[in-house]
């Protein structure tokens, strides 16, 4: 066995934003992943994690299949990826964050040092397809794994394994990346709290990743969108701003201040927030296209209520129309009822599919 | 064996729209029917058709199942519904006309003159739910029967037994109405023909019964909305409107005046015939809401092209917001792919299927 | 519109066990069909139907695809297969029987005259694989049309449109023949009777079809095997013969002579019957290939009850034995569940489906 | 955190065959495991795992739902079962072990010596079914896990976790023992090697597990049937006696003697070692019922090749009627095609899934 340090490595591939040229690695987002092909009868991997209260999980995947998911736990280890193959076969292996960037705990991170193995490495073909995933709880796979009846909010319910995002991706053999948060949305999050909107993070490396250690990671900085320009960005949010209408107001314990996001006395939406909504989705796709200049944008919504479909849809017409983008499309998704509900009263696993067999449609449509 | 006429009998329902009190009873849409509850071991309906070129189908329903499927000749004939059964049992019978009023046949109508029997009539419950579905070819159930290399405009591949009006008249035990016709839009038909618009003929009985016989028979006269009120409205309209901007120009053969939905050059729709579109789809749902006080309106699209997504989600949005009518929604419907299309292009019974699905999730949310 | 007698035709397909150059051409059993490939923009068939109180039903077949079921009520008359049709285009039509034939209806009988067309009869193509189907109710389709709650014996809720054979038919494009009775078993039927036993029937054209007129048709002649060889013989039997083990005796109503297959007290089949019973199997695969020389025997049992599956396949394994005749399979058919149950308290729809799909496998490695 | 050495505590629950009141206790079987209900926000295992070659992997349960599979390296080591969770539910924690008892690997084995918590251990309540699976390959899920492709025998590609077994015991909420080994049989292993017989091993605690270590863990000790009756046993064996037809003798390295289960020349099986092989399935079956005096035996076969059925439904008939055991069955299960199978040539989650259903039928039948 020979232990291989990333900086030194030459092939491998790294998914997911992340810091350009640091080592160790951080894998900042769900779906984040290192990727190896080796051969050799035996590969562990080298990695940090550390945490204040939420570890996160990994999966590792051999030859495209998920093989294992496990939680990780605090402290600079060795897991081992395989062994007892022949030694004679190139393996593609995947070792890939299974859980989001955690904006609630500070110290939250994973990190790639390197490999230990008794094979050689050997390149990582590029995929043919990029696919950017932006989103909330349901890209973060919240409700995919545990029982129904689960009502804590805990990493070990949540992960991309099974959700829409690894559906659609291996139906095309496409690169992915996620970028989602729970709870977060386009104006608000779930609770009025303003600071929880997505596209403030979204030109940023991770900039749901917080505090002082994610800092020197890199997390704040801008992101190089030129590095890696995808062919199609599914934005799939909403679904917290939706459920803040119903949600009290927000109001800082610091500065005092506060949002809410208004319904009428009758219930109906209240036409100021909702156009305020509105020029929030608007602006946001001014901030995609600015920095992605090719790809197709689906603005994806449904999973979990619907109430602000007409907004969304709405919205992105006037963006088409007034930025003259014909390259963006609004699909809904099927609503999540009692026989396709996972854990923590979140899409589970047949929603997700039906989701993505949607998607899947219409990304047909977009790239052939 | 008895014979009753219809005009004579007092236990029977008659589904869809028709002329009241008009004996025999025309049956001028898919969908409609004459219901009975009747014993004895026996039962003909006596009927009389006509038709110039295209001829009527109709399905027989025996306790709520379909037994019976079967072209429809012309002439005044009696059909057995059923014999040999057990004199005691009270059967649930439906003759159901499975074909669409035919606007390209004047001559085309279905009367029901009476039954015969060897038992007795008895009442036709009410049912809880009243559903009303109105559109185009899909509501026509063109495509879900025959070959899918079938090519030929014929009735035999057209129904809507195994359509989504039925499928979701099912899931619910619902009543429901169908008011449909291949080839028509919202504003215009897909050759642009401005004549073919669904909401000009919607306050009649049944304006696309054309010609002297239909109009004896009471088709052109207006609807009398207060006699059936619905508790949902399904729209499925916008494929033919999507169509006609792909179409040359329509040329009225007689007076020449023309109608053309215009695209741009560069492929995208001309903002002012977007612009008359969506002006077509909010003056329609004001004139479904002036007939149909209660009733929850659902526009639903996209099984045929999804062009059209944004115009309509903003008309039915803009409607919704103008007169502040809360009762309103819009669903995007499955588009047919390759795995559930039908004969002549049209949506199979898969892609039925999918789009009941969705609808069935929407109307629950609705009805409860 | 011209007139062609069937005698005078030489391009059609009669399928089904029939009698030969007889005209009319009878159509005997379930299955039993007329197809032609024809052109032009119309077409009729001339048939003739009787029967005392068992009327048999049809099904029409459009390029493969079922467009019609009906009822065929008593008369010679001619029933329109299609119309309105682009005349160039060659046409796929199947008149089929769509009911068993009618062992407790002397009088039943379908006869075929022949067909009005204004287009061109071409040639029907030989298709590549050969099935026999050998059965009783189940193989009759008994219970896969109408409402669950049916108890009524009504040829309305009996089919083969819906069944297994037709979905095996489908899959593999093969022709095929049906051979069965509702009610009857290897030794005995349902009611112990024993002459309701398939394999005295199985060396005569139609023995279920009885009386002066079906004699006249040539039902009960030796069959010429010769003429027709089958790649695959499905014998699906045995369900009535257990249900006769727990029914009482059956006892000749003029000679007084009796039949019973006997349980012992605590519930076992008894031994001797047991014996019996597996005799009769024996027997039956030796009459089946001393007929039919080259032909895979599947001996299929399960759909409804599985109480003589150590028998049957014992049986069969003694046969293979002692002829040493390894073209012969026992395969277990999932029994019918509460989900799967169709009316009459027979195997429904999915009940088939399921039935069908183990079938399709097992054929597959027989015919690859 | 508070350490809790399994021998000291008394509510727990362990599964499969195990030597009784041994500390640490051994998981021997695939589907062993300790089940703790247990409140608190944290939990740990403390196992011990030591292997030569082939390692042990396992599965966490939570709540009844795996959310962990994972591989175990070698040592003493603490594995976290959950933290963060809200410390006042109680949760229902399995620990499983998901490969095989290894009898190529007499080191192989895996211990629990306790727990660490921060909760209080609560009882377990006793399930109403208990199903005791034995088996070969199948039944140790080999082939559930990794790509189509695989070949590789490693048990990364193998585990009970998505295989019928757990599959059926989900279905019944039953409490579940395995004892399989992949490649051997009834009479012999899939290389004619006659000591890989199941049988032979049914009786003593674990068999399969050799050498020294496993020895004084209590492995080859008789099994104390007493202690644990079942309800249903599922045999599913039969598929590597098949195989050994077909390969070449097997000669001991040692003492030169050999075994083959011959075929005729012609391609089918040499009378004398089908009896062989059906005396093999009787007699075991007389071990079985000697040794579980109330379970519905039933013998399951046709997963992977179907080329005994007639064998063993012979056997198992030829059983029943000697002992005049009533409660014993055959079932065929759906053979694996291409479109279900899973890596390794082995029955993927498609073909556990469909077999899984087959069982489910038949044991609702015998339970109820």
């Amino acid at each position: 066995m020979k232990y291989h340090e990333l900086r030194e490595m030459s092939e491998y591939k790294l998914h997911g934003r992340t810091s350009p040229n640091r080592y160790p690695a951080p894998l900042f987002f769900n779906g984040s992943a290192v990727e190896v092909n080796v051969n050799g009868s035996e590969l562990w991997i080298d990695i940090e994690v550390d945490f204040a209260g939420i570890e996160p999980w990994a999966t590792i995947w051999f030859n495209g299949e998920m093989v294992s998911r496990l939680m990780l736990t605090k402290g600079r280890k060795k897991i081992c990826l395989f062994r007892g193959m022949n030694p004679a076969a190139i393996k593609n292996i995947v070792f890939m964050r299974e859980t989001q960037a955690m904006a609630d705990d500070e110290l939250c991170h994973l990190l790639v040092h390197g490999f230990e193995a008794n094979g050689i490495f050997h390149s990582v073909a590029e995929r043919k397809l990029k696919i950017e995933f932006v989103g909330d709880s349901i890209t973060s796979g919240e409700g995919t794994y545990g029982n129904i009846t689960e009502t804590d909010w805990n990493p070990m319910f949540m992960g991309i394994s099974l959700n829409y995002t690894v559906m659609i991706a291996k139906e095309f053999d496409a690169e992915f990346r996620c970028l989602s948060q729970s709870g977060w949305g386009v104006i608000a999050g779930w609770d009025n709290n303003p600071r929880r909107n997505i596209p403030a993070k979204y030109e940023t490396v991770c900039g749901f990743a917080k505090g002082s250690v994610n800092e020197a990671l890199g997390a704040a900085k801008p992101h190089d969108f030129a590095a890696w320009q995808p062919d199609v960005i599914v934005v799939n949010l909403g679904s917290n701003d939706n459920g803040a209408f119903e949600q009290p107001e927000w109001i800082d314990p610091v500065t005092k201040e506060s949002f809410k996001l208004r319904m009428n006395n009758n219930g109906t939406y209240h036409p100021d927030d909702i156009a305020r909504f509105e020029k929030a989705v608007i602006d946001f796709l001014y901030i995609i296209r600015k920095n992605n200049k090719k790809a197709y944008i689906i603005w994806a919504y449904g999973m979990v209520g619907q109430g602000l479909t007409f907004a969304i849809s709405n919205a992105v017409y006037k963006y088409q129309t007034d930025a003259n983008d014909m390259k963006t499309v609004f699909v809904q998704l099927p609503d999540t009822t009692n026989e396709t509900v996972g854990s923590l009263l979140h899409p589970g696993e047949k929603s997700h599919r039906r989701a993505a067999d949607v998607l899947i449609d219409c990304l047909r449509k977009v790239v052939g």
